[in-house]
């Protein structure tokens, strides 16, 4: 990574600006001026704290001034052998995973407040995360419910504890669980914890999960096993293609059958509108690292009044000597989930996550005119549905960069080189085939230059561009 | 909550610094700055947000300036109906939970530069957590391995899913589990989700749990059931008393009748210096917000090469019509656990942490300092053992501080509003019977603040204080 604004790495290379590296050494540098006071005795600075106080501002005023000016030295290290992490700031980053999960400015303001490991439990009266009142995780958990459609939630560290808390309320040894052929590895994990059996949905060449390949299933499950499967667990957006599914249809099915579903929001809860009960959903499992611009892991099981007392049920242990029980506890949830940081991030992006759902379709425009420029380069392909119903596509490039890879020095690396010179990451390296990207949050302008750089790229390797 | 420095609040109230409020400021200043790097395109920002950064970068140099000089309007919210949190700088905070889990700065500022959601996989290469190399999760994984003795070890979402991985992967319906009358709930809950049945070993009138105590359980457990426990799950610290107990006694206890021992090490790893073999523990449990100076929810569970196996196993589950299967991923931990901030912030607080337990001597020290000077007023109590051998202790002011509550006219707050106007915090406000504190981490200036306030306090109410 080019280090220095003074030139640049090489000819076509852009200039990074050392500003970033600017802004993290302030933010360090104050947070060596709060540690003193954390140090400090709350009457105030002593004579010797109060001489270390000076010389800190005066490295802060030094670093405001180099950041004012676009100079000075660039920092790589945040202490404890951490490197800087600047992909954000100093790149467009197209990873498929992470696009949905960075955070907000509110959220980084909420973590440098309450980054402390139990810090939201300062007013916990009843013992209870979901009904603190300050800061206003009740009234969080109120909104949170309703913002998905359904009449409970709970936040979870990750959906996959969702999918666990739900399986191990649900599901027996032996028991039938239907997913689809495109479920996350996570979803699988959760049933077999729980000891359950995998029935999966064939998506078809499409690879598109309908309620009628969902209803097939069931009858050929019920066919072989002689009995009916006790959950339904389908993706609306899935990891691979980033497909949209049709979740209604499986909605319908499921009841029909009287199968519980659960709606797998990852990729769509935080980023679309979704409303469970629409949906026809028992479950909403959401995640707060892939959709909610919340620090990981986090996520939400959001279930109806007809569930709420299965998977939210109280404790019912009893110590035997000492007949303690803790009924106030939802063993499913083992008790509090995100006590700090991790809920604090997702309250605090969540006022900007209500209104950016709204702005889905201008996502999905932006998805489609990337494709679209993208497709102008001959050979490249789209794996996923066309047009784009989402941000996160599987491109083939195996008859257009991958062609070139074969002969270049730097084989399957040079698309991630050149990508790179031009301030692009997020794809994985040496990987010119088959891969995925998503596009989401980014501004058109940023949509534009994305687009270009591609186009640019394989101008450079003369790969036939069609025209606009 | 005084909101200036002009004047103090009343009469005794101690002033408070507005400089804090000033850091807060400035580094949410810094935040706006930054995320207009995240908005712009690589090559630089344009005229417009060109035109911002300037008004941004005076807005700074303001607050910088105010800063050095302890002037301006305090900030109080974070943005996003979030109010700000400064116990921790304006205050010296007591909360017994709450200590262990104060993040270093280092922590901070990993934080800051990681707290985007999948953060930590931006070089992932395998699929799996324990194994990324940059930033360096695989490096910390071994180095966490050995400080607690044991070896292997994952990351988990809270102590409490390290109970969990453990119950779900030994426990069947009905077995057997021993855990001490002073168990934490979420070891009840732990059982309670894999079905197990509570036996609990009484800790006696001194509240220490022994060997012996643990050893005459399982007998009576056997006469009364005919089988033997599955599991020992005892803490080495106990979140009620802050006693610590004779966990190696236990060790051989579980060793004799080759009953599995899970030592619950929260209030202890990160803490005080631990070693899992020496203590004859099958698997160490340790909480990151708890003990180690992270993010919430956040924890380890390590264990021995015999039994990593079992708990570390590998999915075994297939799809049954694509044939997937995910033999690289762990279905105790659900695959992937803590995938960005929360395990930055372990990784970064490690260096700190490693020291800091070395200094555990120190602590226990300034621990009973502030107990015999809290016990030179008349009618208080500890409730824990003395001497004190840890920093989380049970106070009984029943005798004192409570009588003087009884008619006081705000009751049993009066405590509290005579501890914070001290500029002290984290007792549970309005309770001045038996409660709890923690002293860890409390520099001897702060301890003998700490304690000089208890017996001002006591002398303003004329409550009689015992000479030194």
């Amino acid at each position: 990574m080019p280090k220095n604004t003074s030139k640049p790495w090489n000819g076509d290379m852009i200039k990074m600006d050392i500003r970033v590296r600017k802004i993290y050494e302030a933010l360090f540098a104050l947070e060596d001026l709060r540690e003193l006071f954390r140090q400090a005795l709350p009457a105030g600075l002593d004579e010797h704290e109060e001489a270390q106080f000076s010389s800190e501002i005066a490295r802060l005023e030094t670093i405001v001034q180099e950041l004012k000016e676009g100079k000075g030295n660039p920092i790589k290290h945040i202490g404890a052998g951490l490197e800087l992490r600047t992909r954000e700031e100093e790149f467009i980053n197209i990873n498929p995973i992470q696009a949905g999960g960075r955070l907000t400015p509110e959220a980084r303001k909420a973590l440098i407040a309450y980054g402390d490991g139990y810090s939201v439990c300062d007013q916990c009266l009843v013992g209870r995360l979901d009904k603190i009142r300050k800061p206003p995780v009740e009234e969080f958990h109120a909104e949170l419910a309703d913002f998905v459609g359904m009449d409970e939630v709970r936040v979870v560290p990750g959906a996959r504890r969702g999918f666990q808390a739900v399986t191990a309320s649900l599901i027996e040894k032996g028991d039938l669980v239907i997913v689809s052929d495109l479920a996350h590895y996570t979803e699988f994990l959760a049933v077999e914890i729980a000891g359950g059996v995998i029935k999966e949905v064939p998506s078809g060449s499409n690879h598109i999960v309908t309620g009628d390949a969902v209803a097939e299933t069931i009858e050929r499950a019920k066919e072989e096993t002689g009995k009916l499967p006790k959950l339904v667990m389908i993706e609306h957006v899935d990891y691979s293609f980033g497909n949209v599914h049709d979740v209604e249809g499986v909605g319908k099915v499921a009841k029909d059958y009287d199968i519980p579903f659960l709606y797998n929001g990852a990729y769509a809860v935080g980023m679309m509108p979704v409303n469970g009960k629409n949906i026809g959903a028992d479950f909403v499992v959401g995640s707060g690292h892939k959709g909610m611009a919340s620090v990981a892991p986090s996520g939400i099981l959001a279930t109806t009044d007809e569930w709420a007392p299965k998977v939210f049920r109280s404790s019912q242990i009893v110590g035997d000597v000492t007949g303690r029980r803790f009924e106030n506890k939802e063993p499913a949830m083992l008790g509090c989930t995100l006590m700090g940081g991790t809920v604090l991030s997702m309250m605090a992006s969540f006022p900007h996550v209500k209104e950016r759902v709204k702005r889905w379709d201008a996502e999905v425009k932006k998805s489609n005119y990337f494709v679209r420029e993208f497709l102008r380069i001959e050979g490249n392909k789209i794996s996923s549905e066309c047009p784009r119903k989402h941000t996160l596509s599987k491109v083939d490039t195996r008859d257009s960069f991958d062609r070139i890879a074969k002969t270049h020095k730097r084989r399957g690396y040079f698309l991630s080189d050149e990508l790179k010179r031009k301030g692009i990451v997020g794809e994985f390296a040496g990987s010119t085939r088959v891969w995925k990207l998503n596009t989401y949050g980014l501004s058109w302008d940023r949509i534009k230059y994305l687009s270009e750089t591609f186009i640019e790229i394989a101008g450079k390797y003369e790969l036939p561009v069609k025209r606009k």
